[in-house]
């Protein structure tokens, strides 16, 4: 059920109540008290808290109410939730500790308390967490001292002891927000349960996050990818590198999934990630204030050289471009700028220019067809106020509904211009190279905005001819299979060579004659990985000689590794040298199946030239990831070199998403090397490692 | 000579100074009034100017000023600068505009400004600047209302409004500054005449840099390099990318160089590049005011666990590394910290903590030997008030010599411990990630004041022998030479494979069997470029037949190109595969002759790992840029790929920049491919384009 009554209560408890001072409970009960709805304070040692009538136990309450707070110890709190359930209460913020985050005792708490939710229907944030406030709703469930200014930022947090941080440098900054949840041990409630609520409200524009994992991978990709159409998410994973991620196991014991596979993750929902705090904000603040531009084209206005410069490198540093104004603009500013004034982009109006000449030239800026979006620059200058600039600033925004940010390089003198354009809205930073970066975010989401998501094919497979495979390998106590099952990429409609197992020497010959010259013969045997080093790969076989080499191939296997089982040798047709690639798979806790496509051999070795993606793929994602190597032109064909088949690489590379999809049993697969020919692809080898328990 | 005159005059005239309200010559008066030393305000219309003589003219002054400040209009300006230098004053400062960046009349007094400045031995700043500031010699010379406050940064910049801007913006941050100088159109001194000064000054600890170009790339580098072993250079170079770039040639007319000469220059003497305005600042705020790190090993502090994450992960980012401690700082932890809080690093003292327990961890952590430097975070919590804290922070730095910064995550809250952390010069970020990557600048500069710079080798080479090839070509008309002059590289040192230039079949056939099977052909015109479209390239010749495939090739060239000059046919023993290289030389025109190294074939073309360097380097900056490159591994042999003779790689590329050096008519020039094998290297091709004015 729906979360409505956690972020707009009409009627809320308060179960731990105190009129003692420095208290928690009194801290909260006071932050409670302003609650414009119905207000129940709970405690039996009190009949009255403050003036305010306080009730025994959430029995004695005259209604239901929407939604309750609890600050008692964990071990009472279990049994007062469960008292919750059993009168219907369906909202419950546990802000007390003594959790999962505290060792195994606490851990067994956590666990009675899902199960206590999960028999009354209880919607449970937290627990270890620091509440939560609805400006909207007038309700500030925390026991930070002030609340929120309200405003149109949705913040969700991971960690309590930001959210204190957060708070405090808001008042400071008059940053406001719509709702602000902290999630504590999200034993319950975690962020995917927060985004279409937020993306459903009109006084959202953006929901930002910080956030240490995402729990439910699946519903979260699937619910963000929907609330991106709307709402623009911003999220600070923190744990990114192996450092971070170290201090995340140590912290929260949450088990952060590979960054990999985060970033893959984001990029398949349209997820805006944030780097660290400053850009967390800057995004959210305008996403929240600024109109998406139709393009990347910007204009950059200054009346100081070294201005225009900074922010033209940024424009280009950012992945936007410096617009080519129309010629109308350039001549209409000709006209009245002076001579030593830069009439194309960026438009340097002088630092003598009074206000009029750079409005005058803001406007004609900001009108021009082939503009989308403006930068506008200021040193301090004799002849203008930034105040009055500030204004002229927003009114060229308000009327051309173009976005628009600022920097006024300045510090005092700049202070009333920074209280006229925060009303305005209009970003505004010392550093032009920080305006420029908040223009990239709203253009980065116009394009998420823009998006068509496409959703993964149904794909025809042999999913039975797969299962039995598996099935026959794990009932002889196989876990790894290579490249005798090049018959489960076969059944999922990825080219192999011609080929087959040969049990004897007869049957290699016969199998070679079939498939014709040359052959490759390798060794097949669960309990020898490295087939080359144990000579167990012969190239370029003429079919004649197959049986002979096959016989020498078993013979010295058994002679070699007694104990080995060996099942005998696959002959397979020997391809031709190709681009070499590899497909590859490996199950993320949080996200489930990760695929990869990279170059093989030394590039995958050296320069790590790969991509990722969370499987299924759709076919504009396969591709999409295919395009995204840095040495993709080698792939459609550079200098003269042919290109190769790239549909062909890119539909192995969703059919092998298909395939780890369909079978968890899968958790890491390899198909090295994958060849591209100019007329297609074959996958040449491949390793799987199946889990023995799953299935 | 030198300027100490102008950044410490014990007197100053002021050409140009005014009663009246509102002119700029009333301004710098007002300005220059407070100076302590001797001021000479000279305009004759006036005999006293606020009380204070004012003099006619500079020859009627009582003494010859350390410096004069102009302020007249340009025209005049000049006859007065004249009468400057007739009088023997040094050092003047040229506020006025209406040279070189006002048009071709402003070029040409500016070349007379020259003149003078030679004739007489002027230091002449700008024209067209804001002036200076030396807070040391207590001296305003600029229209800036308030001057700046003192302090350890010396600061230099080429943009006059970007100086007002900074003012305004230091008061507000409380930013001192030793000397504060706008450059304007550096007609005569520019940015590398003051970076010794400032290195000599006790006050200055960092020099900091808003530049669009450099003037003098050689002078630069050079005093640079001796600078910054004692005293940090931080650059903001605008102009840097394509966008940027052609917004600096429309405003100072900089012929900006290419980016990636600036990044190689900047490298070789080891100045610091920030690429944004915060950046700039946030470095030269932590250089000015924190010592230097002994090692990369980071202890980081933290009451949130949040906070220690996101500063986790910036350590990785910043190519820094969390401190393992010893076992005893986790032993001593261990003993009084909660069971909850975190022992390892980063270490937790949990949101609970009051002062002690934090200040005891933070000790402890500090004083470990495998600590380099802490970054101390803290989110508000109830029981620590953020000015006590940073009263312990304080003292940890003072008393452990240990670099600090720290993150208070709060906002009004911690507006005391800003001032505290002020006072005792320690940066301090509400975003963890801006707090540690000022770390990661300390160690930055610690490693370039540790490194031993390498001069170029005394490198034997035969001169006289490219001298010969290069005079000969420019006779005969060529400015382009071909694998024909593979000599060039020879005289280098750089092995060429044994071949020779054939004019006849019969010479060919003459060099094929005295050099051995195979050969390869290549016909040598200077009007056939791409040889290998024209036929031109012959692979695999035997030497018996190498007189026939000359003649065909010379015959079939004679009959399609009838008109191209054909010089006769290159015999070259064919080389076997080896890994593909490419060396090449541009000319910057800052830095002059600018080198590159990168993997010849696809990878250059696909992958551009490249590197750049200028020319001449040192054995150990052609190693340093040979290991930069992404693919260097497969250089050195990856996976039982046999590795190639680097050395051999390295010596190539080092004779090729004493080559480029050596002869600057060289414009371009291009070794590709060079092969690499596991016992040496061969330059098989080479293109080189003569500049056919010079010398």
């Amino acid at each position: 059920m729906g979360i409505e009554g956690l972020l707009y209560p009409r009627s809320a408890a308060l179960i731990g109540a105190s009129p003692k001072e420095g208290k928690l409970g009194n801290v909260l009960f006071k932050n409670m008290a302003s609650f414009p709805g119905r207000f129940y304070p709970v405690n039996p040692k009190y009949g009255e808290i403050g003036g305010v009538r306080c009730y025994p136990s959430v029995s004695a309450l005259p209604e239901v109410p929407d939604m309750a707070v609890v600050i008692i110890p964990a071990d009472p709190a279990l049994r007062v939730i469960e008292e919750c359930g059993r009168v219907g209460i369906k909202n419950v913020v546990v802000i007390t500790a003594g959790f999962k985050e505290s060792g195994p005792e606490g851990a067994m708490r956590e666990r009675r308390l899902v199960e206590i939710a999960e028999r009354y229907g209880i919607n449970v944030l937290g627990p270890n967490c620091f509440g939560l406030i609805s400006t909207e709703a007038g309700l500030n469930a925390t026991f930070a001292v002030r609340g929120a200014l309200p405003g149109n930022i949705a913040f969700l947090s991971q960690s309590g002891a930001f959210c204190t941080s957060v708070l405090d440098w808001a008042w400071k900054e008059k940053l406001g927000f719509s709702h602000f949840v902290s999630l504590g041990n999200k034993a319950v409630l975690n962020e995917a349960h927060f985004l279409r609520p937020f993306a459903e409200d009109p006084d959202t524009k953006v929901i930002v996050a910080y956030l240490e994992g995402i729990s439910d991978g699946g519903a979260f990709i699937r619910i963000a990818r929907e609330v991106v159409k709307t709402t623009p998410i911003v999220i600070l994973k923190a744990g990114r590198t192996e450092a971070g991620a170290r201090a995340v196991s140590s912290h929260t014991g949450t088990l952060a999934g590979s960054d990999a596979a985060y970033e893959a993750a984001f990029r398949k929902c349209g997820v805006i990630r944030a780097r660290n705090v400053e850009e967390l904000f800057d995004y959210a603040y305008a996403l929240a204030k600024q109109p998406a531009p139709k393009g990347r084209r910007v204009g950059v206005m200054t009346n100081a050289g070294g201005a225009g410069v900074m922010a033209s490198d940024a424009v280009e540093e950012h992945g936007l471009e410096l617009a080519r104004f129309s010629e109308d603009t350039a001549v209409e500013l000709g006209k009245f700028l002076p001579p030593a004034a830069n009439i194309y982009n960026p438009v340097d109006v002088l630092g003598d220019a009074h206000l009029d000449r750079y409005k005058k030239a803001l406007d004609l800026v900001i009108d021009d067809p082939n503009v989308d979006m403006v930068v506008s620059l200021s040193a301090p200058a004799p002849l203008i106020s930034f105040a009055e600039l500030a204004r002229a600033v927003a009114e060229a925004m308000r009327r051309s509904g173009k976005p628009i940010t600022v920097s006024f390089m300045a510090g005092e003198l700049g202070e009333e211009a920074e209280e006229v354009l925060r009303e305005a809205g209009i970003p505004s930073y010392f550093d032009p190279s920080r305006a420029v970066r908040a223009l990239a975010v709203l253009r980065r989401y116009a394009e998420i905005k823009g998006k068509v998501w496409e959703e993964p094919r149904d794909l025809a497979a042999d999913r039975e001819r797969v299962r039995e495979i598996f099935a026959r390998a794990l009932a002889a106590g196989k876990a790894q299979l290579g490249v005798e099952a090049l018959d489960v990429l076969a059944a999922y409609g990825i080219p192999v060579p011609p080929g087959g197992l040969a049990r004897t020497p007869e049957e290699a010959e016969g199998i070679a004659e079939r498939i014709g010259d040359p052959v490759v013969l390798k060794l097949v045997s669960p309990d020898l990985v490295h087939k080359t080093e144990v000579g167990g790969v012969v190239l370029g076989v003429p079919a004649r000689e197959a049986g002979r080499r096959a016989e020498e191939m078993l013979t010295r296997a058994s002679a070699h590794f007694p104990r080995a089982r060996i099942e005998g040798v696959l002959v397979q047709r020997q391809m031709p040298p190709g681009q070499e690639l590899i497909l590859g798979s490996t199950r993320d806790p949080q996200f489930g199946p990760l695929v990869m496509v990279g170059f093989g051999g030394i590039f995958v070795e050296v320069l790590r030239d790969v991509a990722f993606g969370i499987a299924p793929l759709s076919p504009g994602e396969a591709r999409e990831m295919v395009a995204s190597m840095r040495g993709y032109a080698i792939l459609r064909g550079v200098r003269g070199r042919p290109g190769v088949d790239v549909e062909g690489v890119v539909a192995a590379l969703e059919r092998v998403s298909h395939l780890v999809h369909d079978f968890p049993e899968i958790v890491e697969l390899d198909v090295n090397p994958l060849l591209a020919y100019p007329d297609g692809v074959v996958a040449v080898d491949l390793r799987i490692t199946l889990s023995k328990g799953e299935r």
